[in-house]
């Protein structure tokens, strides 16, 4: 009889709930409104309904599922498997969410950060393959970030190693929602880019039109994703010159805008890194995109499962 | 009969040897003025006289020396023993430093960049001691690093890891010898503090002079330190948001500048970086000072002699 994993990636806006293979081929996968359930035991609620509803339609029972993974927007004990809280999602403290759903479901649980989720996938399975010293990271609201040193997820004591958002990019500038100041998340965060754009364009203007327009050539729209590639690329040579990567990922939403985005933050690094460092490192785009939540967590299912 | 080992610290300015038991202990030390020697081959015909003077004073044969560490100013590839180049000692371009030393001595030789020798000595024996994921910096004429992670030194794939003089701490700023601009050493260097110092004093006025000012209070001296904590804090927010790091090692001639320094870089992290991380990490004044690179040689020895 085939296992399969179950695997989840609770974002801001999307709970996405799959079915997983052991070759982390997705079988099944829902995706939902985060914000349509009302609070945490709604939301949790909706995940032990979901979670059981995809079992019995595949016509499996518990025992042909090894685990379950989910993936948070948040800092979390991934030891304990404790939530710590969400900045996106109002209600979470110091919640024991994998042993709540562990309780409920009857399945070993694992519980980690959704950037390290992506940092997993991408490694074992996406652009950055191949690679030993990486750090993948993921443009949306908040800029979040993973590292692999030698092969391996570097973590840092208190499980928050990888805040790349949160990268001062000067001795002084806007202040960031972490309590910090000219943090790279407070300038190249979604909205303040959108907010950039507004003053710009006079209207609000979407991320994707803003995309579409630098690529017919619209001078501020171009000026736009230039500024945001320059800014990156400076947080990235700081990373680059201290931890002489082979590679970095970038993902999430702005990462679409493909190299309208990649080629200043190319270019800068070029310019800013040392020599030997910048010969080394490769600028790649995230290869599983929507997908890399879910297959992270099955990922880290089968490496719990293994300890 | 006892083994001993030979470490050198070949700095721009001093080069010191030294003979240390197996217990990491100084027994002999002699330091030289690096700028005596003519050119590179004065330089290594020096190094072979004393190893071979000193092995002979203490009545010790070539036999009871298991190997030399050298611990060099500048970029090398450790695994050839090769150095790269100097950045403030001319006429050294790809030399095999540890293949010429170990024909000439008939010795086990090891070589590695100084500030790597920093930090190994720091975390076995000096600060560093009992943390896991660590910092060391170096601060002179140049700022140099190296870095900790899980216990073990973490190179990168070109042994260039730990360059945290070269990460930029403002999107514009002054050029930087590495090519790079507004990097923390074209801030901080020994010769950048010196200067703005001239401009405010209107004379030459050297390190310690400015250090024991600010010790009495001197408005212009305690606002350079001031400064240079600031900016030395900006930095390290960066890695310690990025590294969720446990300690900080500082060392180097301006670090004597003692709390007068220490207290500015411990405010700009504990107001910068995100609470977790800062709660976490601490920012330790290195133990041993102008033996450090000796002694990092010797463990490096020993640690080379296991593999």
């Amino acid at each position: 009889m085939n296992k399969y994993i179950i695997a989840i990636d609770l974002g801001g806006t999307n709970l996405k709930i799959g079915l997983l293979d052991l070759n982390n081929k997705i079988r099944r996968k829902s995706v939902f409104n985060t914000r349509k359930y009302s609070g945490k035991n709604g939301l949790i609620r909706a995940i032990k309904t979901v979670v059981e509803i995809i079992i019995k339609e595949q016509g499996l029972h518990k025992r042909d599922i090894l685990g379950l993974g989910i993936g948070v927007p948040g800092p979390v004990d991934s030891l304990k498997g404790i939530v710590h809280f969400f900045p996106n999602i109002p209600g979470w403290k110091e919640v024991k969410l994998a042993s709540i759903l562990k309780s409920e479901l009857r399945l070993p649980v694992f519980l980690d950060n959704d950037a390290k989720m992506m940092t997993r996938a991408e490694y074992a399975l996406g652009s950055g393959q191949g690679y030993r010293n990486i750090l993948c990271i993921t443009l949306g609201t908040g800029v979040g970030g993973g590292i692999i040193i030698n092969g391996e997820l570097y973590r840092g004591l208190d499980n928050a190693a990888g805040e790349l958002g949160h990268l001062p990019i000067n001795e002084d500038g806007p202040h960031c929602n972490c309590g910090g100041k000219a943090c790279l998340e407070a300038y190249v965060g979604n909205s303040r880019i959108m907010k950039n754009a507004e003053k710009l364009f006079k209207r609000r203007i979407s991320l994707e039109e803003l995309s579409l327009r630098a690529r017919k050539n619209d001078r501020l729209a171009l000026g736009i994703w230039k500024d945001v590639g320059k800014k990156l690329g400076v947080a990235l040579t700081a990373v680059v010159n201290t931890l002489n990567l082979d590679a970095i990922v970038i993902g999430g939403g702005v990462a679409h805008a493909g190299n309208i985005l990649f080629d200043p933050i190319r270019e800068t690094i070029h310019q800013r890194a040392m020599k030997v460092q910048a010969r080394r490192v490769k600028v790649l785009r995230a290869k599983l995109v929507n997908d890399a939540g879910l297959i992270g967590a099955a990922l880290m299912v089968k490496e719990g499962l293994k300890k």
